[in-house]
């Protein structure tokens, strides 16, 4: 429906098909999928889900999003009225503001992340948070690998959380937990989680929805297609219960975007179906952790000490510093005009370097050219 | 940035990699596009929007959305506020209330899109509505050709929408005329005007902003691709201004869905770069305007004269019967499970056919089949 049809296939221009693979046909790519996405695509990424996740035992089908901002998005549509609280780290990827805190006008409530040493999560900090929500309900968010620190959870704090979450909904609170599993799967320590909270948070009680928000944005390398996931896990959850939901989503997808391209997810869809793809991620995930390995050795230099603090990480794209005696701003600037390097600064004092970005070679030389940077911008008296 | 590098190229895995076309490189397909879309996608959809629309002087450069839908919806989020009111023809399409009825708790008003007698636009209805509004804002739609009904405005009835607008704005009121041009190009009829009212609305006052919707799911049969455009014009447009609007759109992207996937985005790029692309727009055209005129041949056929009613229609991909005696949705269900034909039943009496998707051979048989469906739902007395 709503398509025009030419020899029982949908109707298109050569000069557009010629461009596009060859292998897929023009029903493969050109129709609309449709708004909860390719159904063989969605069977296909539960699976991998679990596979890479034994703890999920039941979960919904996931919902095709236009990749990770988007299914964040719908959430906010399903789930806040303005002035809603939802619990955030100090360290959390920009765009939450502009989703929710301007776009749903929910209040982001931020804990401090780290300890004083840096050691570890704050956990206390998020304890007390938590708690002391006037609201029936609590939203958090548990992205990790963490974008822009790069740290991934150990088993203890998610022990902790996980116990947290159960207190809460001992009080009578509904929780929700937003499991942005943005960079899963990229965790370089032994001691990471490997999995994502979203399987235990799954059997925990039934007055804890758990979200899971995930895609190949990162997990495998497709950025610009923009295909991510959005799946609901709750103890005792029935088909009715996540059919509902559903539902509810694909309404908000349709009066968003009406759906999501159909080109990206068949891409996916057919790389899904390759005997080599784990194989294939595994060797760039191993790129990854040599440069992360890298990073660690030289961030951490004594010769540095007086320039920066490191933030704990372990896994992920990114890593950040947080400078000491000069902004991360005008170090940022410094940066790009002397150096041509591009960083973030996500602060007043922090600084974010995606090593993800740099060969091996150039991971020394590019924290030299931040040394020289905070160094020039240093007030005199303060230099080494 | 945001992207893993190896060897100055976005990092992808070969499984992925050998499902995109192979005349892109990785550069071209893998990495995020710009919330605003490809640059040179804008300028050369600008260009062609000119080509066709030669009306048009001056206006923004098309920001790219995730098709047409997106684009509504940005708007939307741009200019409604709850309450706000927006004037609709009673024949529209069924999404506008999702998106705006709904999401953005817009109040539709309404005005009977045609005349008694169903000769052509109920201009004295629309001017009706366009007075009554008590706000100092008016916002108009017009979709043109129109889902359902696939009427497009003849010039006088143009004429007097302009006149119209100028007189709103004469009255002190600020107006925002949204032109849906989803299906521009594809009219039949040499009465049908041929351009977007959207370039004399850019011309006509200060006080009056006009936005067009367009892209290619419809004009270059690319519905699964999701690449639209939002354009706007107003008189003595300056860039400053434009780009202020811009900004504000990119942000709305950015905290919506980040950015429209850019394998759609490269496909169509390329396309526009053929030289054969009109062309073969041209011949699809002829395709469509054949069914047309099979369609129109048949539905006014005198045998079919107790059985419905055909509203006014010369262009695009629809045409509305408006049913005698039977509900229009008992007719779809009678269609769909006696005779395997798909039909919307767009209200309690109305019909939506897709003549688009007919093959010309098929036309005759299908017209014949809800005549039938409509027979045997009419009540004993009431049949022929």
């Amino acid at each position: 429906m709503g398509i025009a049809v030419e020899n029982s296939q949908p109707m298109y221009l050569e000069s557009v098909k010629k461009l596009v693979p060859e292998s897929f046909s023009a029903e493969e790519i050109f129709p609309y999928a449709s708004s909860k996405g390719l159904p063989e695509l969605r069977k296909l990424w539960q699976k991998r889900q679990r596979l890479k996740n034994p703890s999920i035992k039941q979960s919904s089908l996931p919902m095709v999003t236009n990749a990770l901002t988007h299914g964040l998005s719908l959430l906010g549509n399903l789930f806040f009225n303005p002035g809603d609280q939802v619990i955030l780290p100090d360290q959390f990827w920009g765009n939450y503001k502009l989703l929710w805190g301007i776009h749903h006008q929910a209040q982001i409530n931020i804990f401090s992340m780290f300890d004083d040493q840096l050691n570890g999560l704050n956990l206390e900090a998020l304890q007390q948070k938590a708690f002391c929500q006037d609201s029936d309900k609590v939203v958090l968010v548990l992205n990790f690998p963490n974008n822009p620190t790069g740290y991934t959870l150990v088993e203890e704090e998610s022990q902790y959380i996980l116990k947290l979450c159960s207190e809460l909904t001992a009080k009578g609170k509904k929780v929700i937990v937003v499991c942005d599993d943005a960079y899963a799967g990229l965790s370089f320590e032994e001691s990471c989680k490997k999995e994502s909270l979203f399987g235990e948070l799954s059997e925990l009680d039934s007055k804890l929805l758990a979200v899971k928000i995930d895609g190949c944005t990162k997990e495998h390398f497709m950025w610009g297609f923009r295909v991510g996931f959005v799946t609901f896990g709750i103890k005792g959850g029935t088909e009715a219960l996540y059919n509902a939901l559903e539902t509810k989503l694909a309404g908000s997808i349709r009066g968003g975007i009406s759906n999501v391209n159909h080109i990206g997810q068949r891409v996916l869809l057919e790389s899904l179906k390759s005997s080599c793809i784990e194989k294939e991620v595994e060797d760039k995930k191993s790129i990854l952790q040599a440069r992360y390995f890298k990073t660690k050795e030289v961030v951490f230099s004594s010769k540095y000490k007086n320039y920066w603090d490191v933030y704990p990480f372990n896994s992920g794209y990114f890593m950040c510093l947080r400078l000491k005696g000069v902004e991360a701003e005008s170090v940022r600037l410094e940066l790009l005009h002397s150096f041509k390097v591009g960083a973030i600064a996500t602060s007043k004092t922090d600084l974010r370097i995606a090593f993800s970005c740099l060969e091996l070679r150039d991971i020394e030389p590019l924290f030299k050219c931040v040394a020289e940077a905070v160094e020039r911008l240093l007030p005199a008296d303060n230099t080494m």
